[in-house]
């Protein structure tokens, strides 16, 4: 960044410099780190788990994480350039996930060893969900049906386990207490725009039509307008840990899969004036709802004295269950400048562009890592480094370069709105 | 405590001195606060979730928690009075307990709903172990047959249960990386102790015998005199998240155990002059070995920069995977009181007594709460308060009143010696 701060410069030049840092810091730091460290040649696949200089301190293979780099190699490849050097990359995963990482009925693993043997059982639905976003991205840029046929299974596999996730693996006794996820709906929403080109139309907007449902209906709380992390099968709210746990860093990324599914709808025509209207008055309305909420999380899940999002907090302000509470994450704030650019060229409403200023100027201060490249992923809730890592068994190669592929290209269009 | 440090006291006033602070606080203030706040009278068994004033915040029933406070309170009836109020509370928690903590098989639930109704499947193998603690010391206080039988059962589902604590929902593939757990080894040297009065002499010291074994040969590492968290079956220690794993409070309470053990069979007399020296000579190693292990521990442990002991690390310092790994948690210091003022009683070396003071200080004045009573259980790294809670999910009625007791009793026998 510059030396002054760029909420003093005229707006549309601030657009067009953060639309470069954005850009240059995605394009110049962050991928070469993980084009540089992160390739396992000898056995396929990634590293995830590398230390602020990029050393591989660990080589087990986390499912969630191989897919994430994967998606995101080839996201970069069919958005930014057709490099070979990122299809390569990509195919480095492709290959080694393809061969080991699913059972003998196709559910994927939770984790394997660096040669490639399983770990952990596919006790968890969301290795299914990357998997299918991370093959359905590379279907397009290798062009392999095989690849597309990949991410179909696994997706299927996601709506067939969507109502017991964990399976044989679930702990809670039935019938006392049920709840379900938010982690569910949203993730769906999401992983159904990434697989839209895959689907029919109609099963897509039908599929679409109920993750809105669920998180805007079940999920939220009118009254508080916050979204709740588990509330029961109704959508009825429980005084118990679970049931009063707010996830600041979910919600708000929830809202912009709610936002662009309304962008996305928005751009369709009606097949009459009639309806063309109605469907504009509905999608203007999911947006405004979500910033919204949004806004709400944030005046909610901000840290009035030192600043940061909050990992976990409980709607009635009582103790969390969780210890790492109070501490500040990455993917919390990346997640949130998104939500809050996409606010903001959507319906230019200034409360996102105040919020956007003050998450943005923490965000970049206490994550980035210019001496070394890519970001710091833990900090504690006075904003130092808790661990000194750039990727573990959760932080990998996805929140980082999509937050900053997305507020690039966001910023890119309200440079030139 | 008083003005003047404890430790520029003359020595024997020291003793006594301590012994009092400690048994005063036991029953001035940490059990009337359980007695005050925790006890169900409209269903039975007690609330755990206490904010820092006492007030209730949550009503699930945590078995773990249920099963340590029906210990407590049989042992200070046991132990400290035959007070009958105590033994009323016991069997509160008694009865609620046998009439719905267990499944059709006898399993102890991990938690149940405040009415009693299950919430949390049988997953975990401590359920059992707390079970068999608890009924065990209440079989004691009350008498009652039904009470030993169900210790006997819930000893014998621990026993059954130890080679895969978690069953069916255990979600490790098998085969390519087994590993054991020290928690397994270390509770089941303190749990037959606790029960000893119940099983067969040579059962019983057959099972000590192999606890031993495991938690010195196994688990030890003996370069560095440290003990891991996880290791193979066979012993060898690996290079992996799990098996990098140090746990000081988890290492420091299992040294106590191993004294425990070693301290009880000082006090048999072997049957030739040859065979009490061998096993005087066998259970002063263990002391000893034991107390080295302590004091590695807390120099591994120990946190120079803000004091306190870190609640998990990674033995080649590499990032742990816990993200609470900084933090300092109020048993892990109760733990490492009682091993040390143990060793120091034991064996009087110096060392001990030099820790002791400076575990106890940093103890004091973090975790004790002197304006509500009781005491905090989780501190940042800072030392900090973390929560505002005296009761949780996992803190309960156990770890500040046993270790109160043992810091008692044992001054007290410093103090005559």
């Amino acid at each position: 960044m510059d030396a002054v701060p760029f909420y003093e410069m005229p707006m549309d030049y601030q657009f067009n410099q953060l639309a470069s840092l954005y850009k240059n810091t995605l394009l110049q730091d962050v991928i070469p780190f993980w084009e540089k460290y992160s390739l396992d040649r000898d056995y396929g696949g990634y590293f995830t788990c590398l230390d602020r200089e990029g050393k591989v301190y660990d080589t087990d293979k986390f499912i969630w994480l191989q897919n994430r780099q994967l998606w995101t190699f080839s996201l970069l490849y069919n958005q930014v350039e057709k490099r070979d050097n990122w299809l390569e990359i990509a195919q480095l995963g492709a290959d080694f996930l393809a061969k080991n990482g699913r059972d003998a009925e196709g559910n994927w693993y939770f984790s394997l060893n660096r040669e490639g043997k399983p770990l952990v059982q596919p006790y968890n639905i969301f290795s299914d969900c990357f998997a299918a976003m991370a093959f359905s991205q590379y279907a397009i840029a290798s062009g392999l049906e095989s690849a597309k046929e990949i991410a179909l299974q696994a997706y299927n596999n996601v709506l067939r386990r969507q109502d017991n996730p964990k399976g044989k693996y679930n702990k809670v006794y039935p019938g006392t207490r049920n709840l379900k996820t938010l982690a569910v709906p949203m993730i769906l929403a999401n992983l159904s725009l990434e697989m839209d080109w895959l689907l029919q139309s109609d099963r897509l907007e039908s599929i679409l039509d109920s993750t809105i449902q669920e998180v805007m209906g079940d999920f939220l709380d009118q009254d508080r307008g916050l979204v709740y992390e588990n509330v029961t099968p109704e959508g009825k709210h429980l005084d118990c840990f679970a049931g009063r746990l707010i996830n600041p860093g979910h919600t708000i990324e929830a809202m912009w899969f709610m936002m662009d599914i309304a962008q996305r709808r928005l751009k369709k025509d009606g097949e009459t004036r009639e309806t063309r209207r109605q469907g504009r008055q509905d999608n203007e309305g999911l947006i405004n709802l979500a910033i919204d909420i949004v806004l709400n999380t944030l005046e909610f899940g901000w840290d009035k004295e030192y600043g940061g999002i909050y990992y976990f907090l409980d709607i009635k302000g009582h103790p969390p269950e969780q210890l790492e509470w109070n501490q500040k994450l990455w993917w919390v704030h990346l997640e949130t400048l998104v939500a809050l650019v996409m606010g903001y060229r959507l319906t230019g409403r200034e409360e996102c562009w105040q919020w956007y200023q003050k998450v943005h100027d923490y965000t970049w201060k206490h994550f980035s890592d210019p001496q070394y490249g890519e970001w710091w992923g833990y900090c504690d809730r006075r904003g130092e480094v808790l661990l000194n890592l750039k990727g573990g068994k959760w932080k990998g190669c996805f929140h980082v370069p999509r937050a900053l592929y997305l507020c690039w290209q966001q910023l890119s269009v309200i440079t030139n709105q």
